[in-house]
C-alpha cells in the first residue's frame, strides 16, 4: 500500500514549506524506513533554487537521511524491522554497468538521485529526506552502526561520503600528508577522517579564526592563506589535497605544494571553470580530479569506520521550521558546521 | 682535456649563428659523444627566445641529440667506443631522492636540463646539441637500438619520450582507447607509440586535412573538431586523452569524453591557464594531469620499443644553415613533422 507522509517541500525556489506526498507501496527489494534525522546539504540549496538541472516543484529534498526500518520487502536479507539505517544521495543504479559491478554506482550514467530524479520503480519524481517516511531499494540502505548517533550519522550520507571516497581512493593513510582546503561542512569532517585513517593533516582557511577548531578536530597544522608566506616552505609536501570550496582558491599554490603524482581533489564546486597554469601541473606529474559522493560498500565502510573511530559531525539540530531560515545561514557559511532537521518536528 | 667544438648558438632571442664552445674534459662517469643529428624542438625555439625562464647568451640548445660514443671515462660501464648513443632533456640529477630512486629523475627538483641550465659538475651553463660533440654523464646516456636510424631517433629523445611516459604512466595497451588532440610533432609520434603499444587509437584535429596521415600513422578514428557534430557518440569512451595542443581546446568537451578515472593529460603547454568547469570533472572522477618527459629507464623502454616495432617520427633533416628558417616554419606549424639538424653541417 502506498502511503500518505508528512513533508516539508519546495513549492518554489524561494520556499519551503510542509506538504504530504505519496510514498510507493514497497516492493519485494524495499526497505521502508522511519526517518529521524535527515541533513541539511548545500546541495539541497541548489536544487531547491534551481541552480544546478531544472527542478521539479514541489520538491522535497534531504539526502542525508538516517532513521530505523519500519518494514521490509519479502526478498529483504540485509535489514530487519528496528535496523538503525540510512540513505544517501541515490537510491537506485542500473546494476549491470561496469561502474555498478565494480561497486562505483556513483558513476552509473544511470544513476538515480534520492531527489529531483525519476525513480526507474514507479515513474514517479524521487523525493528526498525532509520527511517522516521513505521507501528504499535494499541495496541502496546503509545500516548505521550502534556506536554513531542517528543525528550525527545523517552528515555522514553525504557530507562524510563525499570527502571519506576520494580520501579512501587516492590511498590517504599512514605516512601520507593530506591538505584540506576549507573547514566548513565537508572540511572540518574531512580533517577528522583524515586524521582518523592515519595521514598528516593541514587546515588551509583564509583567516585564523578556525585554528582552534581545526587543531580541536585532529588537524597538525593550520594554514592561514591570507598570510603572504602562507605558502612558504610547503613545496612539495602534500600527498592529496582537498579542495571543500566551493569560491575561487588559488590553485596553482596548491598544485605546487604537490608532490611527485599528488592529487588536488576537487569536492567544492565553484560557479566558474577552474583555471589551472598548465606549468602548476607539469612539473611533479600532478593532477586535479573530481568525485562525486562515493560507492555503497565505500559508504559502509565510510560508516563503519566512523562507528569504530567515534566520528561525528558537528551538527545544530533544528526544527523543520526552521529549515528556510537554516538556509540563508548556510548560503552565509554561519553554521557550526552541518544543519540537521528534527523529522520529529516536520 | 677541455674541447673547442663547433655550435650554433643563440646570440639572442632573434638569431642562432655559427659559434666555438669549450665542451669540459671527461671525468670518470663521463662520455664524449660524436653528435650526428639534433632535432629541434618547440621548447628550443622558446628558450632562445627566452619566453620560458631567464636564458643565458649566448647559449646552445637541442635536446634530441643522436651519436656515437667517441671516448669514455675510466668509471664507465654503459658504454664503449662506436655506441650509438642519445640524450634527451636533462644531463643530470640529484640521485638521491625518492624521485630519482625510482627512476623518475625528471621530477627531480635538482634535475639539470640539457642547456640553460647549471652544470654541477664545473658550473657553467649546460649547452645543447646543435653543436659537433658533447660530453654527458653515462647515467644520462641512453642506448640507440641498431634497428633505429639516428636521424630519426633524434626526435624520440624528447618528443617521443614526453608522449611515451603519460602513455606508458596510465597503462595504454590492449583494451585501451586514447585520444590524441593534435597531430604536430609531438601527436604523431604519439599515435604512433599508442598504436604500438596496442590501444585503439583516436585523433581529433581542427580540420580534415590531416586525416590520410593519421590513419596511415596507425589511428583507427579520426574526429574533425570543427564539425558542431564532432563529439556526438564519444561519451564516455576514452581511457586517456593526450592533449599535444599549445592552443586553446576546449578541455571540457574532452573530459566528457573520458570513462571513470579516465585522464586528460596536457603534453602541451598553452600561454593562458586552462580552463575547466567542475562539472566537466566530477562526473566520473576525471582528471587533468600534466607530464614532463621521462625517467631514464623509461626513455630507453622507448627507444627499445620504437626499434623493435619500427615506430620513427616523420622528419625534414636540414642544415646548421636553415635552423632560423626551420623555427619560423615550426612556430607556423608548417612542418611534417620534425625538423631534424644535420650535425655534418655545423
Amino acid at each position: 500500500m502506498s502511503k500518505e507522509v508528512k513533508a516539508w517541500a519546495a513549492t518554489s525556489p524561494e520556499k519551503i514549506e510542509p506538504l504530504r506526498i505519496t510514498r510507493r507501496a514497497l516492493d519485494d527489494e524495499d526497505v521502508a524506513i522511519d526517518i529521524k534525522f535527515a541533513g541539511i546539504c548545500h546541495s539541497d540549496i541548489h536544487t531547491v533554487r534551481s541552480e544546478w538541472k531544472k527542478t521539479e516543484y514541489p520538491l522535497v529534498v534531504g539526502h542525508e537521511i538516517a532513521g530505523t526500518v519500519s518494514a521490509v520487502g519479502k526478498n529483504v536479507t540485509k535489514f530487519n524491522v528496528g535496523d538503525r539505517v540510512g540513505v544517501g544521495c541515490m537510491v537506485n543504479s542500473c546494476r549491470k554497468c561496469e561502474n555498478c559491478k565494480e561497486g562505483e554506482e556513483q558513476y552509473c550514467l544511470n544513476m538515480v538521485e534520492t531527489y529531483n530524479a525519476k525513480d526507474p520503480k514507479d515513474g514517479t519524481i524521487t523525493q528526498g529526506g525532509y520527511s517522516k517516511y521513505i521507501v528504499a531499494d535494499q541495496a541502496f540502505v546503509l545500516k548505521i552502526p550502534e556506536s554513531l548517533p542517528l543525528d550525527k550519522a545523517a552528515p555522514l550520507l553525504c557530507a562524510g561520503i563525499t570527502v571519506f571516497s576520494p580520501l579512501n581512493h587516492w590511498h590517504a593513510g599512514p605516512g601520507k600528508r593530506v591538505g584540506i582546503i576549507g573547514l566548513g561542512g565537508l572540511g572540518h569532517v574531512a580533517v577528522k577522517i583524515a586524521k582518523a585513517l592515519g595521514s598528516e593533516v593541514t587546515v588551509f582557511s583564509q583567516t585564523d579564526s578556525k585554528k582552534e577548531l581545526a587543531l580541536q578536530f585532529g588537524a597538525d597544522t593550520y594554514v592561514t592563506t591570507s598570510d603572504p608566506k602562507a605558502f612558504d616552505g610547503l613545496g612539495r609536501k602534500f600527498d592529496i589535497i582537498l579542495n571543500t570550496v566551493s569560491a575561487k582558491v588559488p590553485l596553482e599554490k596548491y598544485l605546487s605544494s604537490l608532490r611527485r603524482d599528488g592529487s588536488l581533489i576537487q569536492v567544492g564546486v565553484p560557479p566558474e571553470p577552474l583555471q589551472i597554469p598548465p606549468f602548476s601541473l607539469l612539473p611533479q606529474r600532478n593532477g586535479i580530479h573530481g568525485t562525486l559522493i562515493g560507492g555503497i560498500a565505500e559508504t559502509q565502510k565510510m560508516l563503519d569506520l566512523c562507528g569504530e573511530k567515534q566520528i561525528f559531525p558537528e551538527i545544530e539540530v533544528v526544527p523543520a521550521s526552521y529549515i528556510n531560515e537554516a538556509y540563508d545561514r548556510v548560503v552565509k557559511s554561519q553554521v557550526k558546521f552541518r544543519f540537521v532537521i528534527d523529522v520529529s518536528t516536520i
